[in-house]
């Protein structure tokens, strides 16, 4: 057993805190903020920014110009990255790019590879997942997935209706998932300009961290040709798994560099604002939840660094990421919370970071199974005497 | 000991719910939608239809116009108005105006309830209580109070910064909190446009739902007429406190509406949506966040009323408050949060109008004192040995 | 709406704050307590206090030597009651025997009251309800009941297991519930010394407070004559209901009794004890423990008044009553928890009152229905659009 | 980082588990168990099952007969004793010897440790240690220590008042917190029956794990030794701060142990038990309290194992040890808790193993620094900028 951090990865770490200490964070106050994500150029600014400083996309292979970081690497690299809103997008490793990526290089065939991979890593392409519809179709329960691909030669054609396709605005490549009658889920790859793919809107939600928001997707007629279905017909609910489980970890990550800012921000703030006497820190009811603070950082970075580590080693994990996912998700929240009662009025304002944090950080304990259903299928494995 | 409503109350909240139900949630898709808070034309038309239909200002003075409500009827009221987040606007009991006008109504010359109090009641003028101040100012602790009122002659001459002026943008009155050397904190009125109000800029908050947002306010040489003082010199905290015990109350009754009517969207949702096999109600895992929703909005209200009596047998009511404060801010906040959850990916936009509340009704745990300050303050009285 | 005492109420309730002060709380350190309750010659003692005081049996009717106590009344007299775990007994107001006796009087014939109810009332008989079974008996789910009661002319034979009987131990007479083949669920009246009823054992539970502490009953063959059935054949879910509400507000108020006094004792306490400096109540971190404790307090009391207010007015109050419950037994379990902690060490001994009243009170959030199947049941209220 | 388990102490924690399952947890319905912990007959014949394992005091040198286990390695062995309430008096882990071991092997000399350390460590001789003193002496603040300790010769002669003095009863040496005036704390051995050692009596408490159970203790001119003084005169608070961190952890390393044997109970008896048409686990409202179970015994045992690898890097630890503190008691009391609902009824009873766990838990929160000192002490570190 081995808490440390090897020295490569310590100074990996290093430099990403430096990275977005210096070039990214001063970025926060630039204006070409849209309401859903950072605007094109300034994306481009931020990913120029890591290209420069040999940080960009670091979890894919080398041969697509990365680090081929492994989940606990990026357990320690995403939770820097993830310490400013922008950071994940500077390193190019917000969802769902990171995660589609991830799922490119484990099942994509060569030529997809080239095609859609090697633009995603270099930063000049982004890309949506869309799975999730609008009731009565396929929400926390995938089996009701209502999108179908029907076979015509050498063509599938998908009609459907998806929903809070994150990146769908902007993004030049959609991995579809639908129904192949007869053979089961299955998983398709099209250029988001393709016709057939309509963006209907984009929805209007509490965050605004993810590069081109979340938009509402509609499928008329979409021809998609064979050798565009990612990996087999029939097997997309296990793609769907072997996205998932790093997915939700590095939601996790990201999300505990997330809190870790605001905790730094509060925390700041605590020792030099005076009330009563006294920096309102050495108030107990302040600096309690700066201590709970703490301990729950503290507990939701284990917890992900050893979902990782079980990652590593070789293992779908789907229990330790459920479990991390629900850990995490909750602790980072109280931590968000908390911070935001710790700045009083300003923890509702744009004048910190904080009240933006919080603000996006609430769909976490949703999104990748809220933890409703992480806590069921916890408790299935318990019923039937699993590890759990 | 009696839990029923008087008959003609039980009519009033009959009314008021048919008037929020047919006349101010259809305006809730209008456009008019500022961020901060509906535009002037939309609250023009809100406050129409609350004229006629006789349910405008209900908490004046019959004189005023009003129905002299006491604070159980408030309650009541508030509450109803409080299931949209425009119907406190149409009612013209929104913060700051309904606890600036039952001041006025407490403290302020017949003169200064003419020129202030009459228009403020009748809807065609906005005001706003200029008390909290940035660092190193007066924040969760009055005692800082750090803009000052000079005598000059008949006058005074204020300076000072004061920000979190909920409110200010479009007011036509300020009460502004000043310490006048030798003679204590002092509450003064003045005109908004008057020479020596600057309004600096209007601040970035989460909420949405306060006419005007909240202004950050500077006081430059601002010279005001000894007859513009409310009140007596140096009976500022005083006010405030007479104030603030009603003013934090229907905080309470608002957002108890608001919340009520998250967990009437929430439990429509529930009903309806099905997953794995069933409404996703009868899931427990989702079922139990409405019966603990059912609960909160239960204990809520109790104490919300029981507070509000106890104001109404003519007691300040500090303690009560605060309790009440603290205990219906907290679980408020609990169902708007299970609210959320319980609607998956669309309780984090705009589909409903949950997350609009959820955001909306952070504050609510911060001003008028955070929940750690009236903790402190029962927690004072406990080991006192008063009741608490 | 008024939440103030009548003055005769006020007035009773500090006779019988007095009655405990003075003649029941000296008598908590007498050394007849038993591991399951006071020991007989005590509870004589503490009966013939109360017949002394005039305090007897309170809730029933004048003809059987009470008060005919409302249940509002009822609320305000058994909290006084339970701040000492003595009082109820004391006053005659304990589990089962309270409940018991207001079934009885509701039900039962006047030959039934005449054998049972009146010395039960005159505090010289004890009784049982006998309705909880082993596995795969009726625990929480009343509809696998197991135990049977087969006609045999003018008699019913019972034969199954029951546990959990609260004071069967000593009592003289048991209700039992027991299914009639092709008639339904039916209570059945039955002297303890009956051939056919066994006591194998009294159980070793956390509690002590209940004279008789709770046993296992067989019943082999039983005859029962159908004079002693209670009330009618097939309506026993319906008279266990008639009991329940009532039966479990009363938990709620007794308790409520017992959370206050630990609060006091830990108040008292937190005034005294000095740590780094000062009495530890100063400190935010036990200070805001005891604000806490006066919220649930508060909550907890407000919340059973409204709901016996509701069975005032002749309703069943199911909901009302499982709410109650829920909310109240999570409260006062969070005092009393609390009360362990700020007592520190002390609070896991019986150098005060509070461990005692910390390890009783644990069942209260299981017994009379579960906090879950309350959740549960006010969940399928919501879910069918009924108030809950 | 590594999560792994090295392969010798993988089989060691297997033996371990083995021995417990098969020699331990028999005995746990063995009637010779005390008010205050196995009786010494009971005791005697655990440490010779393990002492005929090998199995026994595994912590110490191997010089005393141990394994010279490290802190990780205890974390892992302790776990497992922990599982039973007998088991870490079998192994010989209990408090206050295990840490009493430590510090005797950390600080005393060659001729202290055989006099005392040996038959320690051998399981023919307890200990017990006395620093807590009742008001107005040294509680959870150390500074008030009145007991006092005056030169007098080759001699000190030491006089106060100590309790909660763990195994004080049946104890055959003492190590005594008393302070030398002009030179501050000092630590002291003394054989129990020493004259000046009087054991008023035994506090009556919730917990009955502890051999020995909890004493208060009076020194009355109490004639101690110069070279029995433990380590230097006006070193005892530092010496307590050695024994402290590792003795806050190896609680945390058995109390997980006993939460996982509860959850393991309710797990089965979830499995087991029927109602409503099914197993209750298979309800969500039983289920998610299986889940959360998981996921505290997930997240405390990570806690413990980091902060007992930072001791075993050779650090102090006070911070990791105070964060794993709050985090895992805390956690393992919401376990014990849930398992207690989980159960029902049963759950408050001797039935299961359950409720013994939860009384016995309680004060786990409070000793050592309760919660709300660890919190404190955190907020300080983190005021100064210091990692927490």
């Amino acid at each position: 057993m081995d808490f440390s951090l090897p020295p490569a990865l310590a100074e990996l770490q290093a430099r990403v805190r430096r990275f977005i200490d210096e070039q990214v964070i001063p970025l926060e106050s630039d204006t070409r903020q849209g309401a859903h994500g950072p605007e094109p150029a300034l994306r481009d600014e931020l990913v120029a920014r890591a290209r420069a400083a040999g940080l960009l996309t670091p979890h894919v292979a080398r041969d697509f110009g990365g680090r081929d970081l492994g989940h606990v690497e990026r357990a320690v690299v995403f939770e820097e990255a993830g310490t400013s809103l922008l950071g994940p997008v500077a390193l190019n490793v917000f969802a769902p790019d990171e995660g589609n990526m991830h799922l490119l290089q484990e099942v994509a065939t060569p030529a997809q590879q080239e095609r859609w991979l090697r633009p995603m890593a270099a930063g000049t392409l982004r890309s949506c997942f869309a799975m999730t519809e609008p009731a009565p179709g396929a929400g926390s329960d995938p089996s009701m997935l209502a999108t179908t691909a029907r076979a015509d030669g050498e063509h599938f054609v998908i009609d459907g209706r998806k929903w809070f396709i994150t990146g769908a605005d902007g993004a030049g490549v959609a991995i579809i998932m639908a129904m192949v009658p007869g053979a089961g889920a299955t998983m398709f790859l099209a250029p988001m300009d393709a016709p057939g793919i309509v963006l209907e809107r984009n929805m209007d939600t509490l965050d605004r961290c993810f590069p081109g928001g979340h938009g509402v997707l509609r499928f008329e007629g979409l021809r998609v040709h064979r050798d565009d279905v990612l990996g087999e017909v029939g097997k997309g609910f296990h793609y769907a798994q072997v996205r998932l489980s790093p997915a939700r970890l590095t939601h996790c990550m990201r999300w505990l560099g997330a809190a870790r800012r605001a905790h730094e921000v509060a925390s700041a703030y605590a020792r030099e604002r005076q009330a009563f006497g006294q920096a309102i820190g050495r108030h107990e009811g302040v600096g309690f939840m700066l201590a709970d603070n703490a301990m729950d950082l503290h507990l939701a970075r284990l917890t992900t660094w050893q979902a990782a580590w079980v990652l590593d080693q070789g293992e779908l994990g789907l229990a330790e990421s459920s479990r991390a996912k629900v850990i995490v998700s909750e602790a980072v929240w109280r931590v968000a919370d908390r911070c935001v009662q710790v700045l009083g009025g300003q923890g509702t304002t744009s004048e910190t970071v904080v009240a933006r944090i919080f603000a996006d950080m609430r769909a976490f304990r949703i999104y990748d199974g809220p933890s409703e259903v992480h806590r069921w299928s916890l408790a299935k494995r318990i019923m039937k005497g699993l590890p759990a």
